[in-house]
């Protein structure tokens, strides 16, 4: 043994202290794991096209910064922890628009769609309980089920069939005495696939079935191109099942106001909500405010953001039957799409696509779809695209992806 | 049996879906509990002094609002899931303003103080993991720790030696070998103790000699009056034991900003940290460079609203003497005290005093002090005062306190 392997673990043995389990298993974001090599090659002269991640490009609504500008508080106080009384009267007027009927009282204001999924954790489940979770899904709930400490069990969907939902037997097949709920994200992150109302239908009937919750992410509620999402609430025979989470982020292209909502008929849900609300004391004042007139009346922003989308969905969409060899679909939603490629290993191929392949000084980077799967082994030639470019960047990512496909074949 | 409890069974039978035992043992808030009690009282006309909240009553500094008009962003896009660079860098100098020396690396922004406590809980314990606080203690430690499945594990303080920590043996007789951390908060809420370096040293102590993290909540640093608080990160000794958890909420009355801190010395905790920020993905933009000028400079925001809580603190304090058979001490930081009542429960006189008592059409809502405890019948006599009145108004409360004990005695 050398002595730098005895300093280590004599160093070891002095310290001796150690983080949780729940911390080291947890897994590093796939969406962002090859960011600083992406940074390294920006300082080298070479231009990235980002199609790893879902930060929006576009401007946040002027509407917004004017709230902003305009708010004259003395002081900015603890929000009540449910929220501030003009915020939540304006996401009953949200949801309503979306004839989503809540009451107030059924709405509590999160920080972000995030914390609104981690409160639903927490309020179905104790330690070790079950939820089922269809993968490739948010990377995201993998954190948030090491919070809860809750167990996600995935359910295989497939690309074949641009990743709806299998039969309810299938799904059914996943159900143990520990399941407490199934999260659904819908239209959903990465795939871009929107569930239709009988896809919905069968999960209705096995929370029925089995004593289930059906927890909803219904953040790209409005990113549904020639058809509308199904939400949870739509299904009066789970009035008390469901529970909805939510986030202003996307559509309002206000990311970092961090402003969700999480809502339910189910008062006992709201209860305990409202406790770990109250264990957080608020969510920040301003950004609640600044987001009520947008909510009050949301198409005229949410619109012209769904219709650059839409163009972009249809420019990916065309170029990527440009290049061979890609297994692809059409994303009913959102703004995103798991596509498979032609390679054994989708994140070397991304790798060196980040790190070695140019062509006239641009190259892109892409998220690995393994990352996206809980299963080992999966996913692992596909990738998730982000439509977070304009259509013309868009199409020459798509352009670069098929040189670098060429390339990395010989 | 009668056809509504039979209906009440059937319905039962019928939903059977159940929220988790922790949603279910999660306590309400003490210090709001008695607040629709209030809410009623003053529509009949009685003038409420609230004793109960530690919610400002002093305006936020003009400069937070400067800041926030002043801002210039096309987008509100998602921060950095450690935090905007120039806000790590204020946080930085912040810190050395107070001659506790950290790396931006070293920081982790975080949603208020609340959520630096649950990522250091999640970073540092696995379910059912036990964590030695020292009670009465911050109500929403219960919360944190219900969220991160972990037990707290109260060492009980008296208030005969104004809520001072007791001897290194009597604290190491709770540690067990599921003890992963002590949690401490100094200055102190609810009893306003700071503790001394001599006592802070004991804890240091009891981490080396039991391998354990010492976490430490000083968001009221700078809320010590005529003595200075002792830091966790003025213990080299304990380097990488030590995790400091901080918030801007009280020191720049920005408690709806929701911007805290935690940060440490040991690279793994901080990793964890992070990786857990990554999966709520950031904190909110506008309020982390809200707050830029005035963590680069805090003194001159601090220092006014300091200088008025040690008015009221000495306030208090003289009215109390005034007060026949109350315990009470000098609280040398924060702005709260829990002080001894002549009376067998706290809780049935604060619920008398505000639902049926009344001195010249007014009278005061306190905060009972069992909430603030873990081990069962503790602190039944309590009460904690908060000082979010001007000195005026808090010695009318206590004014309006002595008639009331006076007139429930009889």
């Amino acid at each position: 043994m050398n002595t730098a392997k005895m300093d280590e673990i004599i160093e070891e043995v002095e310290t001796g202290v150690s983080i949780s389990h729940r911390a080291k298993a947890m897994q590093a974001s796939p969406i962002r794991k090859l960011a600083s090599i992406a940074e390294a090659r920006k300082k080298k002269g070479i231009k990235v096209y980002h199609l790893n991640i879902g930060q929006p490009d576009l401007h946040t609504p002027d509407a917004v910064f004017e709230a902003i500008r305009g708010l004259d508080l003395p002081t900015i106080a603890y929000a009540p922890s449910n929220g501030l009384p003009q915020a939540l009267t304006a996401w009953k007027n949200y949801f309503a628009h979306h004839s989503i009927q809540l009451d107030e009282k059924e709405i509590i204001i999160t920080t972000g769609g995030s914390e609104a999924i981690i409160f639903a954790l927490c309020a179905v489940c104790d330690t070790d309980d079950e939820v089922i979770v269809f993968e490739p899904f948010y990377t995201n709930y993998n954190g948030f089920a090491s919070i809860a400490n809750v167990r996600l069990r995935p359910v295989k969907l497939s690309i074949s069939n641009g990743f709806h939902l299998p039969s309810l037997e299938e799904i059914e097949r996943h159900v143990t005495s520990k399941t407490k709920a199934i999260l659904i994200c819908n239209p959903n992150n990465p795939t871009g696939t929107v569930y239709s109302r009988e896809e919905v239908q069968r999960l209705v009937t096995l929370c029925q079935r089995h004593n289930l919750f059906l927890l909803s992410d219904e953040v790209y509620r409005e990113f549904a191109y020639n058809t509308r999402a199904t939400s949870v609430m739509d299904f009066p025979e789970i009035r008390d099942r469901s529970i909805l989470l939510d986030s202003c982020s996307k559509r309002f292209n206000v990311c970092g106001a961090r402003i969700g909502a999480i809502a339910s008929h189910n008062e006992e849900v709201m209860q305990a909500t409202f406790k770990f609300g109250m264990a957080r004391l608020s969510v920040a004042s301003i950004e609640q405010l600044a987001l009520v007139p947008l909510l009050n009346s949301p198409e005229q922003y949410t619109q012209p953001i769904v219709e650059e989308f839409h163009r972009r969905r249809d420019a990916v969409c065309e170029g990527l039957k440009k290049i061979p060899g890609v297994t692809s679909y059409i994303p009913e939603g959102a703004f995103y799409i798991v596509i498979g490629l032609p390679v054994r290993d989708a994140d070397h191929f991304s790798r060196w696509l980040i790190e070695e392949f140019e062509d006239k000084k641009e190259t892109v980077l892409l998220a690995p779809a393994n990352g996206f799967y809980a299963t080992p082994n999966s996913g692992t030639n596909e990738v998730r695209l982000a439509f977070m470019l304009n259509v013309p960047d868009l199409q020459r990512s798509l352009e670069i992806l098929r040189r670098a496909l060429e390339t990395y074949k010989n």
